[in-house]
């Protein structure tokens, strides 16, 4: 990956889609696309779609498009998938749980190595095959096992110290879901969740939807 | 709300972190403030901040900034929560009550008013007061009380299904949980959370980070 060119986090936020994409494409057994085809499956205009992967060097053929194995791979490479990340989840409620038992991360390349809980009655248990482990145990944990992620699933008031306490084990990622913006003085890279942001977009399409319709409605009594 | 522009979908999602920072000020009791100061906060250039609140108008005075209050409720506004949106989750397993117990969507004005799920070890069961009834009320339930967004947490293979029924009984809104593209040709809005975006977004970002250490090391050996 060239990193002469600093790539905006818009671009880097799209790569995701691009890859779900292209992978379905592959999956239909899809050899061959052009970013006008993937402008219509994506609802991202073409052009968008050109400058965004000139952003890492190209990838198509002027009259031939994308192949899509190699874009996939490539974009793979880009997202760092090829680093065969492994995570841990700290904090085993229903979030956690929920974290656990999504397939998609380890399809995505993301192996759960580890869950780590303080409540008696879900220590012992397993989740596809991990068994959930005293949280007292996680400094053992990351000094024998590489450990590149946490995702952090506990209280709201906890979040603070265990992701300090993560960072300190040289734990390089944090995913928080806890409803806030975390951020910590070390050399850590933190991705917060708000899950609410997503329900506020929906609520905003509702609204305009709303307005559109009582808009229409009013020129029509006008007439 | 003047919809005579159409705003960009990139406005709009940054609408809900807007919300969420001018809480936290509120809460600090700031009542003033300005395009830079909320640029040092949010990270996002002022010039960027100007913009996206003229979209809707402006809402500051020269010399003076914003008055946190007022933009803070303009935004919410503008967000749809003055309509009071009342939602619904189907699918009671650990996403399912993950959300039920998620307390800052009530805190942003979206009220959670019925749960429900097929499985007969969770119905009768009730979280934050809200008894989990059977998907097979569903109908009833929803012509006797207003739900505005069914938030959809059911197994990928029973989504469509699921999401094609809320929409026939006139639910406007969907959020769906199920790793995929979840598309209807009711008239519906629909918002599909893909979680493991997010964690590419971190996957790469740790991978930045990598190349550019090992590119400094690199730098320092040529010397």
């Amino acid at each position: 990956m060239d990193l002469k060119k600093k790539v905006s986090i818009a671009v880097v936020k799209r790569l995701p889609r691009y890859y779900r994409y292209l992978y379905d494409l592959l999956k239909m057994d899809i050899t061959r696309t052009s970013s006008k085809e993937l402008s219509v499956r994506m609802g991202i205009t073409a052009s968008q779609i050109r400058q965004d992967l000139n952003c890492f060097g190209g990838f198509g053929q002027q009259g031939y498009g994308y192949n899509v194995e190699f874009l996939y791979k490539e974009i793979g490479k880009i997202l760092g998938l090829n680093n065969n990340y492994q995570t841990i989840i700290i904090g085993a409620g229903n979030m956690g749980q929920a974290l656990s038992n999504y397939g998609n991360f380890e399809k995505r390349g993301y192996k759960l190595v580890g869950i780590f809980d303080v409540n008696p009655n879900v220590i012992g248990k397993k989740i596809r095959d991990i068994e959930i482990m005293h949280l007292d145990t996680l400094d053992e944990f990351v000094k024998s096992t590489k450990v590149d992620i946490a995702m952090l699933c506990v209280p709201h008031d906890q979040t603070p110290t265990v992701a300090d306490r993560a960072a300190r084990l040289g734990i390089k990622g944090l995913w928080n879901f806890s409803p806030m913006d975390l951020k910590l003085h070390h050399d850590v890279i933190i991705e917060n969740v708000h899950l609410s942001d997503g329900l506020m977009v929906l609520g905003y399409k509702l609204n305009e939807k709303m307005i559109k319709e009582s808009q229409k409605i009013e020129k029509k009594q006008k007439r």
